[in-house]
This record gives C-alpha cells, sequence and structure tokens, in this order.
C-alpha cells in the first residue's frame, strides 16, 4: 500500500513529505493508522544529525497513537478496531529483562529495533524507487499509516482522544513514570524538578499526584512558571536570579535538600547540580534528559559516599503495554492533565514547522493530526 | 587521670608514645578503657597529612572495643564492667537521621566531632603542659583509656575476644553493611568486588553470608588470591591480566553485568569501572573506598539512564549501636570470620611499625593490643 509520510532524507535537512510504499504486517507484526504524533526533542536530535546513531533515509516520530487495520499471523493481543499507542520501548514479556521486575527495558527487538528494521531484519517502509526507508525507534509514527511488532503496542481505552494521549507515548509516561517506577515518590517528599518542558511538567503533576509536598521548578525561563504552577509546581527557581550558588540555594530552600530531584533537559552540569542539591543521608537524584554525544557527568564520590543515590530513567521505567493504558485511564479520570500541554496542532505537512516552534521554545508540544 | 596513648603531633610524622591527661567522663559521657584496637587506611590517611581535615595534635584510632570504666550524669545505656565498641557513626535514635529508615548517618554530634573535640566543644585529652589533644572520629582508641558520647558505644556480648571484634567497629561492618545494607544483595545475585584489602574481603564474606551466586574478585595482587577465595570469593581477575578493557571482560564473565558490584579501595577510575560492569536495567554500584580530597567520578549519564544506579556505602550503612552487636553475634556464631585476618599483633609501643605494614601490603588487619 501506500501512505502519506514525513521522511528525514538527510541528516540536518527539513523531513520531506511524500508517499511512501508500505508492506503489509508479516507474522507477529500490526498495521496501525496513526491518527496522531507529537513531535519530541529525540526526533529532532535524530533529525538534526546530532545523534550519532543516526541513519537515513528514515521515518522519524515515536509518540503516537492510532487504531489497528491489520494483524500478522500469529497476532492475539490486539485485533482491528482497536485503539494502540505505539511503544518504542516494548514489553514482551518474555525476556530476562521483562522478567526482572527492577527494568522495563525489554530486550526483545533491541537490536534490530536500533538498526531501523523489523524484528525479521527488513523494513516494511520504502521509496517509489524501491529504496528501503527505515523505521524509527520502532514506531515511526510520522507515517499516517505504519507497521509495528505486536509486543510494540499499548491497547488503550477507545473513547480517548487521539490528539492528547499520543502524548503518553512518550513524554508523559516518561516524566510521571519517573516519579512513580524509577523514583517511587512518597506523598510529603520534597522535590526539585531542573527544566520545565514536555518533560519536566509531567514530573511536576507526577509529583503531584502522588502527593509531594513541595515541588520546586528549576527553569532559566520565567514564561515557564504559569504553567507549571498550573500542574503543581509550589516553588519556581530561575537560577539567573539567585545570587550565588545554586545548589546552597535548593539545600536551603527544601530544607536539608531534595529527597528526590530531576533533570529533565540533558545537560551534564545541570545532573550534577540535581545530584548535589538532593539531601546527605537519602536524597535521590534521576536523569531524564539526554545528554548530547560523548558528554560526561561527574561529581566528587563523597556525594555518594554521604547517602545520595544518583539514577537514570528511561520511558519513566514504564512497562508499556502493562502501565500505559493505566495512564490513558488517568487522563480519562482526570488524575492527570495533557490538555494544556498540547500548545500547537499542525497537519502533516506543516510538521517542520512543530520543529521550529520546538527550537523558539514556543510549544510544550505540537501535535500533527493526520 | 593519666593514660598511655599515641599522639598524632603533626601530620606526617610517626606517632609519639606518651602519656597524656585524661579529664573523666561529663555528662552523657562514657570512660572506656581500650582493650584492642585496628589500624585503618583512614588513621593513616589522617596521620599522613593527605586528609585536607585533618587537624593536630590528636590521638588518632577508630576500630577499638574495650570495658566501660566509669559513666559520666545521666548516661543509662551502658553501667561500669560492659564490653563495648566504638562507633565513629554514633545512633542517637533521635536525630531526623536516625528517624529516617534510609540512613545511619545520626548528625547528633557531627560538628563536635568534626572539630575533634566533645559534644560539650572541648576535649578530654591533653598533653603533660595542658595543650590540648583532639579526638578523632569521636573515639581515639589508640588511647588506652578514652572518654566517648554514650551515643557512641555499642554495647556487646562480653565473651568475644577483643582483639578480634574491635575489627567490627570499621572494617567489617563498612565491607558487609554495604552488602546487606546498602545494596541489600539478594540469593543468587552475581557481583564484583574492586580491591581484596581490608574491606573488600568483608565485602566477600557479605555476599557469601546472603548467598550471593557469583563472587568476583579484581586485584592486581595475586597474593589476594587465597585469602579471598577462603572468604567465598569464586572468581578472581587481575586486571593486569585481562587482556583488552576490564569492564567488558567482567560484563562477559558476569553474563551480562555484576548485579551489584562494589569500590572498595578509593580510586576514583575504578569506581567508574565499577559502575560500567553492572548489568544494563538493574546493576547497582557501590562506592565505599575513600577518594583523594578533589577527586571527581564521571560516566557517561547513558550508563545511568540505561538502568545502573550509584550509591556510596558509610560505615555500611549500619546503625552502630543496633546493628554491632549483632554483628559480634554472628561472629561468636562463625557465620562471618574474622580471626584470619588479623595478621599482626603489636603492642602500642609498635604502632608506627603496623603502618608500615600497612604500606608494605603485609597485614590486612594489624591490631594493637593493650
Amino acid at each position: 500500500m501506500k501512505t502519506r509520510a514525513a521522511v528525514a532524507l538527510e541528516a540536518g535537512k527539513p523531513l520531506e513529505i511524500m508517499d511512501v510504499n508500505l508492506e503489509g504486517p508479516k507474522a507477529g507484526e500490526v498495521l496501525v493508522e496513526i491518527k496522531a504524533t507529537g513531535l519530541c526533542h529525540t526526533d529532532e536530535f535524530t533529525r538534526s544529525g546530532a545523534d550519532p546513531e543516526g541513519a537515513f533515509p528514515a521515518i522519524l516520530g515515536h509518540e503516537g497513537a492510532g487504531i489497528v487495520q491489520e494483524v500478522g499471523p500469529g497476532v492475539t493481543s490486539v485485533k482491528p478496531g482497536d485503539h494502540v499507542i505505539p511503544l518504542y520501548t516494548p514489553e514482551c514479556r518474555e525476556c530476562e529483562y521483562c522478567l526482572n521486575p527492577k527494568t522495563n527495558l525489554c530486550q526483545a527487538i533491541r537490536t534490530t529495533q536500533g538498526q531501523g528494521v523489523m524484528p525479521d531484519g527488513t523494513s516494511r517502509f520504502s521509496m517509489e524507487d524501491g529504496t528501503p526507508i527505515l523505521h524509527y525507534m520502532g514506531c515511526s509514527t510520522f507515517s499516517n499509516f505504519t507497521v509495528l511488532p505486536e509486543i510494540a503496542l499499548a491497547k488503550v481505552n477507545p473513547d480517548a482522544p487521539f490528539d492528547k494521549i499520543c502524548y503518553i507515548g512518550c513524554g508523559v509516561t516518561t516524566g510521571i513514570g519517573a516519579v512513580i517506577n524509577t523514583a517511587k515518590v512518597e506523598p510529603g517528599s520534597r522535590c526539585v524538578v531542573f527544566g520545565l518542558g514536555g518533560i519536566g511538567l509531567n514530573v511536576i503533576q507526577g509529583l503531584r499526584l502522588v502527593g509531594a509536598e513541595m515541588i520546586v521548578g528549576v527553569d532559566i525561563n520565567d514564561s515557564k512558571k504559569e504553567i507549571a504552577e498550573r500542574f503543581g509546581m509550589t516553588h519556581f527557581v530561575n537560577p539567573n536570579e539567585v545570587e550565588g550558588d545554586l545548589v546552597p540555594y535548593l539545600v536551603d530552600l527544601t530544607k536539608g535538600g531534595a529527597d528526590y530531584s530531576f533533570e529533565c533537559i540533558g545537560k551534564t552540569p545541570l545532573m550534577r547540580q540535581a545530584l548535589e542539591c538532593a539531601h546527605k543521608g537519602w536524597g535521590e537524584s534521576i536523569i531524564i534528559g539526554v545528554a548530547g554525544a560523548g558528554e560526561e557527568i561527574s561529581t566528587r564520590p563523597f556525594q555518594l559516599v554521604t547517602g545520595r543515590t544518583w539514577k537514570g530513567s528511561a520511558f519513566g521505567g514504564a512497562r508499556g503495554r502493562t502501565d500505559v493504558p493505566k495512564i490513558v485511564e488517568w487522563y480519562m479520570q482526570g488524575k492527570i492533565e495533557i490538555d494544556p500541554m498540547i500548545t500547537h496542532k499542525l497537519t502533516l505537512d506543516e510538521i517542520n514547522h512543530g520543529f521550529e516552534l520546538m527550537h523558539e521554545g514556543k510549544s510544550i508540544r505540537a501535535v500533527v493530526e493526520y
């Protein structure tokens, strides 16, 4: 079949909107009509050429929601008509990782997914001339139709609006999950969140959800204050307006240090500040942001020996097929909010404008609706 | 009263054995006759002048065991005749830290202890001419008699031999505690221990105690292999004999990485290796060794984002008054061994020779008996 898609032909170039060929699902695979997709910084990281593992041509996009159109042989957990969210972190429920309760990093299809192909080693996408186009993060939601492995689909409430729940495919789950799965924040905790973008706001609403007492947001952009307060932030700190060092300021503000801190930007100096503002004895710092290639974090080991813990979180520690449907329900029940974070709606033809909005800091989430 | 003590008069000089004045215990304090004390690298770190917080003159030593001689007003938990182990990490059971189950770092007397004085701000030790001599780590076990706060004494089984259980005052508890309190290692775990000295061997026997499946010891000194095997090491790795990089070698040996790794030396490059040989998804690395002043640890944040956790451990995460008596019982019951680690016995007059043995790598623990 043919499908309309935004194709990343080369690193650093705008995406090109075109019709591409899409083969139907093979065994264990599912054809999905994508109804909406968010634009995430990770897509832009790859598009721009900054991602050392980026390969082209590829169809980017990993934050989508849609409807199952057709299933390949052996597929049992979803059927045509089911509403689904693609999972860039799948959940096979059989590998050593899925069977270990300490991690969500299913390894079942990691190698082929990293290579931009389906588990059988081939791509379902191709150009008019037959040249294969790579899949991206196993999702390729910048295509109106896409093929995914069954284990990479979360079946969700069909009443949920695609243009909102697509965001649960990455940003919402990453932020809320880091709070509830990775940090396991307790009610009454004092927390610091570095970066009030699309991830940081979801960390903040995750902290509100679990009853954190103090939710400090740190951002150099004062304009983020209002929306962050709407999602539960109790204190705002602009580092540029702090006299002296930020870390002792935050330790003082949190009465000894953060029980939990979160880095949601991807800047290694902030990762250090996040660790060092954590409370002696028990503070935990969670890295969520993705740093530039080759960048390193540092600190004095004394910070750890005196009781701080340094962790990271990927996809919010969530097991997608199990946890994503629950988060969709929380949205439907009003326990979490998404609507105010979807600041821009675009057509696929306007997708490059979405990346401009991201660079200009004007959007929290721009969503493409097909 | 007068007491015989080894006094560190200046940084970098040998200790001088002399009679010093000792005032009796004030309110909340206890006079203890030290019967035996181990020589720890931390004593040597301060004696040598490498410790930026070292202050002189001082009576070093923090790994002792002895008998209560006299108690000051208000002391209720110990009485003359009780056998005790001094605690450089006290346990007041009242401060914010003692009341938080996540930490053992009681802060009740931290400031004065760091200044080398008792909680009232003064020292009990002085020279013949009246010049005060500082306490060290709140213990000063290189003196035959010493005064400690009541909250810094663990009351232990009076049948236990002083020349063995003194080691529980630091090294034994630090190593075993890092396994059971900080890492909380589960049976069947695969573990890597960097450094087979006085701490590493106790980590190893802690791992044996909790039923670890694979206990890999890493040391550049082949002569450590035999004793480490005696304490439970299952695999020995000499990095100098590994072709290529150590980290992938250890990941391969442990079938994907260590569930838990421990750095027991204090070298920041090894702390990085210990982290990076931990298993993707769930591996935890525990820093126990004390790094040189100003040294920093580094890694790529990707190591944490893909599921590794970086922690530290001080005094094995043990609450001294509660946990040290239990470890003494484990020794008495044969659950842990100490005797083969006490490689040298010295008199107080020979104490400087003990530091020479330490530098030559000839001792695991040298113990001074009074």
